[in-house]
Protein backbone atom coordinates (compact mmCIF):
# COMPACT_ATOMS: atom_id res chain seq x y z
CA UNK A 1 0.00 0.00 0.00
CA UNK A 2 2.75 2.58 0.55
CA UNK A 3 3.90 1.52 -3.09
CA UNK A 4 0.64 2.49 -4.29
CA UNK A 5 0.44 5.29 -2.11
CA UNK A 6 4.01 6.81 -2.71
CA UNK A 7 3.42 6.38 -6.92
CA UNK A 8 3.59 9.50 -8.90
CA UNK A 9 4.13 10.88 -12.07
CA UNK A 10 8.33 11.80 -12.44
CA UNK A 11 9.30 14.60 -15.32
CA UNK A 12 13.18 14.90 -13.94
CA UNK A 13 15.36 12.17 -14.68
CA UNK A 14 19.24 11.61 -13.82
CA UNK A 15 20.63 9.78 -17.12
CA UNK A 16 21.81 6.70 -15.28
CA UNK A 17 20.68 4.06 -16.71
CA UNK A 18 18.12 0.73 -15.60
CA UNK A 19 19.32 -2.59 -15.15
CA UNK A 20 17.88 -5.07 -17.38
CA UNK A 21 17.30 -7.32 -14.04
CA UNK A 22 14.71 -4.02 -13.15
CA UNK A 23 13.31 -4.12 -16.89
CA UNK A 24 12.39 -7.38 -16.32
CA UNK A 25 10.92 -6.89 -13.11
CA UNK A 26 9.25 -4.38 -14.22
CA UNK A 27 7.72 -6.61 -17.27
CA UNK A 28 6.86 -9.76 -15.35
CA UNK A 29 4.42 -7.00 -13.21
CA UNK A 30 2.76 -5.83 -16.39
CA UNK A 31 2.51 -9.50 -17.33
CA UNK A 32 0.92 -10.06 -13.89
CA UNK A 33 -2.06 -7.74 -15.01
CA UNK A 34 -5.34 -9.62 -16.08
CA UNK A 35 -6.70 -9.13 -19.31
CA UNK A 36 -10.73 -9.66 -20.08
CA UNK A 37 -11.08 -13.46 -20.73
CA UNK A 38 -7.40 -13.54 -19.72
CA UNK A 39 -6.50 -12.80 -23.93
CA UNK A 40 -3.33 -11.33 -22.86
CA UNK A 41 -3.62 -9.39 -26.03
CA UNK A 42 -0.53 -7.05 -24.61
CA UNK A 43 2.95 -6.23 -26.13
CA UNK A 44 5.52 -4.63 -24.24
CA UNK A 45 8.39 -2.38 -26.18
CA UNK A 46 11.48 -1.50 -24.53
CA UNK A 47 13.27 1.52 -25.97
CA UNK A 48 16.56 2.50 -24.54
CA UNK A 49 18.23 4.12 -27.47
CA UNK A 50 18.82 7.49 -27.09
CA UNK A 51 18.39 8.73 -30.81
CA UNK A 52 14.81 6.56 -31.12
CA UNK A 53 13.62 8.87 -27.30
CA UNK A 54 14.45 12.27 -29.66
CA UNK A 55 12.22 10.84 -32.34
CA UNK A 56 9.74 9.86 -29.91
CA UNK A 57 10.07 13.58 -28.70
CA UNK A 58 9.34 14.88 -32.28
CA UNK A 59 5.99 12.91 -32.43
CA UNK A 60 4.66 13.71 -28.96
CA UNK A 61 4.65 16.80 -27.56
CA UNK A 62 3.99 16.36 -23.96
CA UNK A 63 7.14 13.53 -23.45
CA UNK A 64 9.57 15.51 -23.69
CA UNK A 65 10.75 14.09 -20.29
CA UNK A 66 12.15 11.29 -22.30
CA UNK A 67 14.98 13.34 -23.01
CA UNK A 68 17.20 12.17 -20.06
CA UNK A 69 15.98 9.06 -19.24
CA UNK A 70 17.03 6.03 -19.69
CA UNK A 71 14.26 3.93 -21.18
CA UNK A 72 10.65 3.64 -22.17
CA UNK A 73 8.23 0.81 -21.95
CA UNK A 74 5.06 0.97 -24.73
CA UNK A 75 2.69 -0.69 -23.83
CA UNK A 76 0.87 -1.71 -27.15
CA UNK A 77 -2.36 -4.32 -27.41
CA UNK A 78 -3.90 -6.44 -30.17
CA UNK A 79 -7.26 -6.27 -30.06
CA UNK A 80 -7.72 -9.22 -32.74
CA UNK A 81 -7.23 -11.55 -30.20
CA UNK A 82 -9.46 -10.56 -27.64
CA UNK A 83 -11.83 -13.06 -26.48
CA UNK A 84 -14.15 -10.23 -25.74
CA UNK A 85 -13.89 -7.62 -27.41
CA UNK A 86 -13.55 -3.78 -26.46
CA UNK A 87 -11.67 -4.34 -23.41
CA UNK A 88 -8.22 -4.03 -24.59
CA UNK A 89 -7.79 -0.19 -23.21
CA UNK A 90 -8.89 -1.08 -19.68
CA UNK A 91 -6.53 -4.10 -19.69
CA UNK A 92 -3.66 -1.48 -21.27
CA UNK A 93 -4.31 0.33 -18.20
CA UNK A 94 -4.22 -2.15 -15.96
CA UNK A 95 -1.23 -3.18 -17.51
CA UNK A 96 0.50 0.37 -17.48
CA UNK A 97 -0.59 0.43 -13.30
CA UNK A 98 1.75 -2.26 -12.80
CA UNK A 99 4.35 -0.94 -14.74
CA UNK A 100 4.15 2.31 -12.43
CA UNK A 101 3.77 0.26 -9.25
CA UNK A 102 6.91 -2.10 -10.40
CA UNK A 103 8.90 0.94 -11.03
CA UNK A 104 8.03 2.51 -7.70
CA UNK A 105 8.40 -0.29 -6.08
CA UNK A 106 12.15 -0.70 -7.16
CA UNK A 107 13.02 3.11 -6.32
CA UNK A 108 12.38 3.89 -10.05
CA UNK A 109 10.43 7.15 -11.36
CA UNK A 110 7.94 6.85 -13.98
CA UNK A 111 5.22 8.76 -16.05
CA UNK A 112 2.47 7.53 -17.72
CA UNK A 113 2.17 9.27 -21.62
CA UNK A 114 -1.15 8.74 -23.68
CA UNK A 115 -0.96 7.37 -27.55
CA UNK A 116 -4.02 5.53 -27.91
CA UNK A 117 -6.93 7.00 -28.86
CA UNK A 118 -4.84 10.21 -30.38
CA UNK A 119 -4.68 8.37 -33.80
CA UNK A 120 -2.27 10.82 -35.06
CA UNK A 121 0.13 10.23 -32.35
CA UNK A 122 -1.10 5.70 -32.70
CA UNK A 123 -0.24 6.27 -36.41
CA UNK A 124 3.19 7.56 -35.67
CA UNK A 125 4.51 5.35 -33.59
CA UNK A 126 3.60 2.37 -35.55
CA UNK A 127 5.33 4.36 -38.14
CA UNK A 128 8.61 5.20 -36.50
CA UNK A 129 8.85 1.94 -34.17
CA UNK A 130 7.70 -0.55 -37.33
CA UNK A 131 4.41 -1.27 -35.49
CA UNK A 132 2.24 -3.48 -37.61
CA UNK A 133 -1.35 -2.14 -38.20
CA UNK A 134 -3.26 -4.44 -36.25
CA UNK A 135 -1.60 -3.70 -33.32
CA UNK A 136 -2.22 0.12 -31.17
CA UNK A 137 0.53 1.59 -28.86
CA UNK A 138 -1.58 2.62 -26.29
CA UNK A 139 0.60 3.80 -23.62
CA UNK A 140 4.20 4.80 -22.85
CA UNK A 141 6.05 4.66 -19.78
CA UNK A 142 8.78 6.82 -19.06
CA UNK A 143 11.50 5.04 -16.99
CA UNK A 144 14.68 6.58 -15.23
CA UNK A 145 15.38 7.64 -11.48
CA UNK A 146 14.02 10.58 -10.25
CA UNK A 147 16.00 14.07 -10.57
CA UNK A 148 14.82 16.04 -7.47
CA UNK A 149 11.75 15.01 -5.33
CA UNK A 150 8.41 15.97 -6.88
CA UNK A 151 6.02 16.09 -4.20
CA UNK A 152 2.76 13.05 -3.76
CA UNK A 153 -0.40 14.78 -5.01
CA UNK A 154 -3.44 14.17 -2.28
CA UNK A 155 -6.30 12.70 -4.31
CA UNK A 156 -8.46 11.31 -1.73
CA UNK A 157 -12.10 12.52 -2.76
CA UNK A 158 -15.10 10.96 -0.46
CA UNK A 159 -17.21 12.75 -2.95
CA UNK A 160 -16.51 10.25 -5.60
CA UNK A 161 -18.34 7.53 -3.66
CA UNK A 162 -21.36 6.37 -3.63
CA UNK A 163 -23.41 4.09 -1.47
CA UNK A 164 -25.88 1.25 -3.11
CA UNK A 165 -27.33 3.67 -5.40
CA UNK A 166 -26.27 6.72 -7.28
CA UNK A 167 -28.95 9.13 -6.38
CA UNK B 1 6.16 -6.85 -5.64
CA UNK B 2 4.73 -10.11 -4.21
CA UNK B 3 0.74 -8.63 -3.84
CA UNK B 4 1.49 -7.98 -7.47
CA UNK B 5 2.28 -11.63 -8.64
CA UNK B 6 -0.32 -13.17 -6.10
CA UNK B 7 -3.35 -11.48 -7.74
CA UNK B 8 -5.88 -13.67 -8.91
CA UNK B 9 -9.42 -14.22 -10.20
CA UNK B 10 -11.28 -15.71 -7.61
CA UNK B 11 -15.20 -16.65 -7.82
CA UNK B 12 -15.79 -18.58 -4.79
CA UNK B 13 -16.09 -16.51 -1.69
CA UNK B 14 -17.22 -17.00 1.86
CA UNK B 15 -20.26 -15.19 2.99
CA UNK B 16 -18.50 -12.94 6.06
CA UNK B 17 -18.52 -9.22 5.65
CA UNK B 18 -15.05 -6.95 4.60
CA UNK B 19 -14.91 -4.15 7.12
CA UNK B 20 -15.33 -0.53 6.31
CA UNK B 21 -12.18 0.20 7.13
CA UNK B 22 -10.79 -2.15 4.11
CA UNK B 23 -13.16 -1.12 1.66
CA UNK B 24 -11.95 2.26 2.64
CA UNK B 25 -8.56 0.83 1.78
CA UNK B 26 -9.58 -0.09 -0.88
CA UNK B 27 -10.87 2.88 -2.13
CA UNK B 28 -8.16 5.08 -1.24
CA UNK B 29 -6.31 3.21 -3.00
CA UNK B 30 -8.24 3.46 -6.88
CA UNK B 31 -8.13 7.10 -6.26
CA UNK B 32 -4.12 6.74 -5.88
CA UNK B 33 -4.17 5.82 -9.53
CA UNK B 34 -3.35 8.31 -12.20
CA UNK B 35 -5.95 10.02 -14.55
CA UNK B 36 -4.92 11.87 -17.79
CA UNK B 37 -3.99 15.23 -16.71
CA UNK B 38 -5.17 14.36 -13.31
CA UNK B 39 -8.67 14.91 -13.91
CA UNK B 40 -10.02 12.36 -12.02
CA UNK B 41 -12.62 11.61 -13.95
CA UNK B 42 -13.67 8.76 -11.86
CA UNK B 43 -16.41 7.79 -9.27
CA UNK B 44 -16.71 4.39 -6.80
CA UNK B 45 -20.03 2.71 -6.10
CA UNK B 46 -19.96 0.39 -2.72
CA UNK B 47 -22.57 -2.25 -3.16
CA UNK B 48 -23.44 -4.49 -0.14
CA UNK B 49 -26.88 -4.87 -0.53
CA UNK B 50 -27.83 -8.53 -1.33
CA UNK B 51 -31.04 -7.78 -2.99
CA UNK B 52 -28.79 -5.78 -5.51
CA UNK B 53 -26.48 -8.09 -6.06
CA UNK B 54 -29.45 -10.42 -6.67
CA UNK B 55 -30.54 -7.79 -9.65
CA UNK B 56 -26.66 -7.88 -10.75
CA UNK B 57 -27.71 -11.26 -11.16
CA UNK B 58 -29.93 -10.78 -13.71
CA UNK B 59 -28.12 -8.49 -15.93
CA UNK B 60 -24.67 -9.35 -15.71
CA UNK B 61 -24.55 -13.08 -16.59
CA UNK B 62 -20.76 -13.19 -16.51
CA UNK B 63 -20.82 -12.39 -12.54
CA UNK B 64 -22.77 -14.88 -10.71
CA UNK B 65 -20.09 -15.53 -8.24
CA UNK B 66 -21.25 -11.99 -6.68
CA UNK B 67 -23.91 -14.62 -4.92
CA UNK B 68 -22.04 -15.36 -2.14
CA UNK B 69 -19.82 -12.32 -1.89
CA UNK B 70 -20.30 -9.79 0.50
CA UNK B 71 -19.34 -6.59 -1.33
CA UNK B 72 -18.77 -5.15 -4.99
CA UNK B 73 -16.72 -1.96 -5.91
CA UNK B 74 -18.37 -0.07 -9.49
CA UNK B 75 -15.78 1.75 -11.04
CA UNK B 76 -17.42 5.05 -13.24
CA UNK B 77 -16.09 7.10 -15.32
CA UNK B 78 -17.33 11.22 -16.19
CA UNK B 79 -15.98 11.83 -19.68
CA UNK B 80 -17.43 15.33 -19.98
CA UNK B 81 -14.99 16.12 -17.32
CA UNK B 82 -11.85 14.96 -18.89
CA UNK B 83 -8.99 17.49 -19.78
CA UNK B 84 -7.73 14.76 -22.09
CA UNK B 85 -10.68 13.37 -24.24
CA UNK B 86 -11.24 9.65 -24.47
CA UNK B 87 -8.39 8.19 -21.59
CA UNK B 88 -11.08 7.07 -19.10
CA UNK B 89 -11.74 3.78 -20.54
CA UNK B 90 -7.76 3.38 -19.69
CA UNK B 91 -8.06 5.44 -16.13
CA UNK B 92 -10.58 3.04 -15.12
CA UNK B 93 -8.83 -0.11 -16.05
CA UNK B 94 -5.87 1.69 -13.43
CA UNK B 95 -8.09 2.48 -10.58
CA UNK B 96 -9.77 -1.29 -11.02
CA UNK B 97 -5.98 -2.55 -11.00
CA UNK B 98 -5.55 -0.38 -8.04
CA UNK B 99 -8.39 -1.87 -6.13
CA UNK B 100 -7.80 -5.51 -6.81
CA UNK B 101 -4.47 -5.20 -5.54
CA UNK B 102 -5.27 -2.68 -2.42
CA UNK B 103 -7.64 -6.21 -1.77
CA UNK B 104 -4.84 -9.18 -2.45
CA UNK B 105 -2.53 -6.55 0.32
CA UNK B 106 -5.82 -7.28 2.80
CA UNK B 107 -5.87 -11.05 2.16
CA UNK B 108 -9.63 -10.24 0.50
CA UNK B 109 -10.12 -12.16 -2.97
CA UNK B 110 -11.65 -10.34 -5.92
CA UNK B 111 -12.79 -10.90 -9.85
CA UNK B 112 -12.81 -7.68 -12.25
CA UNK B 113 -16.62 -8.03 -14.10
CA UNK B 114 -16.28 -5.88 -17.07
CA UNK B 115 -19.25 -3.87 -17.93
CA UNK B 116 -17.87 -0.96 -20.48
CA UNK B 117 -18.23 -1.20 -23.36
CA UNK B 118 -21.05 -4.24 -23.48
CA UNK B 119 -23.27 -1.16 -24.48
CA UNK B 120 -26.58 -3.16 -23.05
CA UNK B 121 -24.93 -3.91 -19.86
CA UNK B 122 -23.81 0.02 -19.33
CA UNK B 123 -27.81 0.54 -19.69
CA UNK B 124 -28.44 -1.50 -17.18
CA UNK B 125 -26.49 -0.84 -14.78
CA UNK B 126 -27.38 2.44 -15.37
CA UNK B 127 -30.93 1.87 -14.30
CA UNK B 128 -30.44 -0.65 -11.92
CA UNK B 129 -28.27 2.06 -9.91
CA UNK B 130 -29.95 5.31 -10.53
CA UNK B 131 -26.67 6.46 -12.36
CA UNK B 132 -26.88 9.13 -14.71
CA UNK B 133 -26.61 9.21 -18.28
CA UNK B 134 -23.18 10.78 -18.38
CA UNK B 135 -21.78 8.82 -16.39
CA UNK B 136 -20.63 5.38 -17.49
CA UNK B 137 -20.53 2.38 -15.27
CA UNK B 138 -17.00 0.72 -16.34
CA UNK B 139 -16.04 -2.64 -13.99
CA UNK B 140 -17.50 -4.24 -11.36
CA UNK B 141 -14.74 -5.47 -8.86
CA UNK B 142 -16.54 -8.33 -6.66
CA UNK B 143 -14.58 -8.99 -3.32
CA UNK B 144 -14.92 -11.15 -0.66
CA UNK B 145 -12.96 -13.68 1.47
CA UNK B 146 -11.69 -16.55 -0.69
CA UNK B 147 -13.65 -20.09 -0.32
CA UNK B 148 -11.19 -21.80 -1.36
CA UNK B 149 -7.80 -21.87 -2.78
CA UNK B 150 -7.98 -20.32 -6.74
CA UNK B 151 -4.31 -21.63 -8.05
CA UNK B 152 -2.03 -18.57 -9.76
CA UNK B 153 -2.10 -18.52 -13.31
CA UNK B 154 1.47 -17.92 -15.19
CA UNK B 155 1.16 -15.08 -17.14
CA UNK B 156 5.45 -14.53 -17.84
CA UNK B 157 5.63 -14.85 -21.65
CA UNK B 158 9.03 -13.15 -22.94
CA UNK B 159 8.04 -13.64 -26.51
CA UNK B 160 5.45 -11.04 -25.88
CA UNK B 161 8.50 -8.22 -25.37
CA UNK B 162 10.10 -6.28 -28.38
CA UNK B 163 13.28 -4.26 -27.87
CA UNK B 164 13.93 -0.98 -29.87
CA UNK B 165 12.10 -1.99 -32.77
CA UNK B 166 8.93 -4.63 -33.82
CA UNK B 167 10.36 -5.69 -36.71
Amino acid sequence: MDILLSRKSVRSYKPDMISDEDINYILKAAMASPTAGNAREWHFMVIKNKKTHEEIMKIHTAAQMIKNAPAAIIVCAEPNVEKFPGFWPQDAGAATQNILLAATAKGIGSVWCGIYPREERVAKFQELLNIPENIVPVSMIVLGYEDGDTPLKERWEPSKIKYETWA
